[in-house]
């Protein structure tokens, strides 16, 4: 495959994201997100994930793996090779991808619980919804508080196809849901480190049993078999809901009364307040919300031309689809109606907006922000919290540009 | 990547063909596209695109390369390392793509004829839209004459998210289109081979001038860079019409007053009638028209289990939407209505179809049937020319399959 067009150093990326821009009408940098980000040399791919196009994403360790914000391009879908990873626990090992049709499930919580092959699966429906898949922490590289974590900018995010049964389908085959579930609980098949207790490790998530009505058991995504990377071979797909909630090798699908006790569900993934540590009474990182941000132009284009750009970036409302969005290119003083363009592939999908601008020789700060069906509207500044989860603030997501 | 669930020899798959099912209610094999088709054993990549995945693609010859039917999948978009390439003439050298803004193309026929580099185009417009690609002589495998070329028979043929500007941005910045000017003509930059005559191979098709008002300058494919291998840096895509309509490596768009006298537009890639040979009497292969394709099951998949099955394939118009599709498990003695599933991406997209049928023990003749939204339905038989050109019979994309 061809290289991208850009491959500038990361650091130039970086330098133009930039927050609390409507108040100072300039970037303020967060230098601790920067000092973070900037640190490493380009690390190479791991093994597992090792057919990715290095030029197209960052590298930020064997488990995460982050695409370029030049990358994101303007074809509505993120192709495989320039996805995101972000694994909680290394990869399974690739013989559960050999014979892809023998993978079982167990499902649990219905009135006639049992195992199922995918070879079964695969004869009780069939579904494609397209979908945000993003990480719950995108975002967190703008944070001052330099929470922990990977400091993922606007990269751990993609838009994707996949392919497979209707939960729905499943459930009825199987006789319909128990009674008195009120939520679906994934488990993921990954091995688990030995000498430590499961449930420390273990992936496991509840969400909501009504997700249960869109949610898929997708075996393909982007039109191939989906890669180990990515969860293959049966992932759990629940569109709106943050990646962590998505299933990776799931090897167990359970309508339960309670939540997990797994310390994924109990402890992480919380929205707990800065200085605090994550409980079961905060909120969970579950549905997303509207976001939007631009994908070009971008500082690491270099100095542009002075005249006329085409502003492009993404938007999606996470439950809802996208009713526009909104561009400003003076850090937030003024907005115009941005052009959505391309594709709808649904509500759960992202859409590509396009603001044709004239910028004059100076710097600008430009920025969007994005409004769902509901009426819901991307907010200026990002919820404060200990984990750096759920970040939509559209000036944490405006970037500075020159024109010379 | 993960290598495709099946990769049994592609003879099995050929056998699952079948045409004038209707009448004998069986499938009687065509014994000449046959012998075309198993001939060869697989051979290698050729290096321009070398990046494919071996499994998913059977490669015809060095300018030649064939989707699996198997590897179609069910998530609309053709993944680019799994679509066809069909070339003319050799892809120019890398060093095209080494700088592709520096790309330019000369616009003729408009008030104000000029060159623009891609990276003017950029700032012109952006629009995105998803189209099948597919080779004229797609299907041509299926005809029993043995037409010269290709035996294509499903995987001449992709569904592909372009982005670039409109032709109308541009020719709207260059004053408009010239008076008189009846035809859009594109020339593709691949070098011609010495010592003969340029207008006896280079690629130049000329199309109704009115095309442009759909028509893109492209730079970007499913997501990436057009790569080489399918017109990069910059390709001509005129939505609805069959490949070689879409120039690759565009290096003049003219508006003009008659059609190219290139050979390949006045003699190549026409209607003619079985036994004569192309001249510019006869309709030019342009628009494509309504067509529809079975990809599971199929015979290489080996003898089902009896029981419930999900019959899937795509269905195009060509220039209009898909209205419907119907699926018959008998040859075509009966049809049912089929679902459209996944997300609609535009009238000259493919929608994916899905038939939930009971297969009893035996064998099965599995055929769809598409309407688009003007009404016209995709005809039982192939229109007979000598080149074997725009196959859209059910009959001849039917299979057969078995159950154990």
């Amino acid at each position: 495959m061809p290289t991208t067009p850009h491959s500038l150093p990361r650091r130039r990326l970086l330098t133009g994201s930039a927050s609390a821009l409507a108040a100072a009408g300039l970037a303020s940098f967060h230098q601790g997100a920067l000092a973070q980000a900037a640190a490493p040399a380009a690390k190479p791919l791991p093994g597992y994930a090792g057919w990715k196009k290095a030029d197209a994403v960052i590298v930020h360790s064997s488990t995460t793996i982050e695409t370029k914000r030049s990358a994101f391009g303007t074809s509505v879908i993120t192709p495989t090779d320039q996805l995101y990873v972000r694994n909680n626990l290394p990869s399974p090992p690739e013989s559960i991808v050999a014979d892809r049709d023998a993978w079982e499930v167990q499902i649990e919580g219905v009135k006639q619980p049992r195992r199922i092959s995918v070879r079964e699966l695969k004869t009780l429906g069939l579904e494609t919804v397209t979908m945000v898949l993003q990480c719950s922490g995108n975002g967190r590289g703008f944070f001052p508080s330099k929470p922990s974590g990977t400091p993922w900018t606007v990269g751990a995010a993609g838009c994707v196809v996949w392919s497979g049964v209707p939960v729905r389908d499943v459930v009825k085959a199987l006789g319909g849901v128990a009674d008195g579930m009120k939520y679906m609980t994934g488990t993921g098949g990954e091995v688990l480190p030995p000498g430590i207790d499961p449930k420390s490790v273990i992936v496991e998530r509840s969400v909501p049993a009504e997700a249960l009505q869109d949610a898929l058991l997708a075996w393909e995504m982007n039109g191939e078999p989906i890669p180990l990377a990515h969860g293959g071979p049966l992932r759990l797909i629940v569109p709106g809901y943050t990646g962590v909630n998505n299933i990776k090798y799931i090897k167990q699908l359970a309508f339960t009364a309670q939540e997990s006790d797994a310390k994924i569900m109990s402890h992480g993934y919380r929205i707990s307040p800065p200085g605090s540590k994550g409980d079961p009474s905060q909120p969970s990182v579950q549905e997303m919300s509207v976001k939007s941000w631009i994908n070009s132009p971008l500082p690491e284009d270099g100095p542009q031309a002075a005249g006329v750009v085409q502003i492009h970036g993404v938007a999606f409302g996470g439950m809802h689809a996208v009713k526009g969005v909104e561009v400003s290119i003076d850090g937030g003083k003024t907005w115009k109606a941005a052009r959505l363009v391309g594709p709808d592939m649904g509500k759960y999908a992202w859409r590509q907006f396009v603001l044709q601008a004239q910028l004059p020789k100076g710097t600008h700060v430009l920025a969007s922000r994005a409004t769902d069906m509901q009426g819901n509207v991307q907010p200026e500044t990002r919820g404060e919290n200990q984990s750096g989860y759920n970040n939509t603030s559209w000036a944490d997501h405006a970037v500075t540009v020159t024109v010379a």
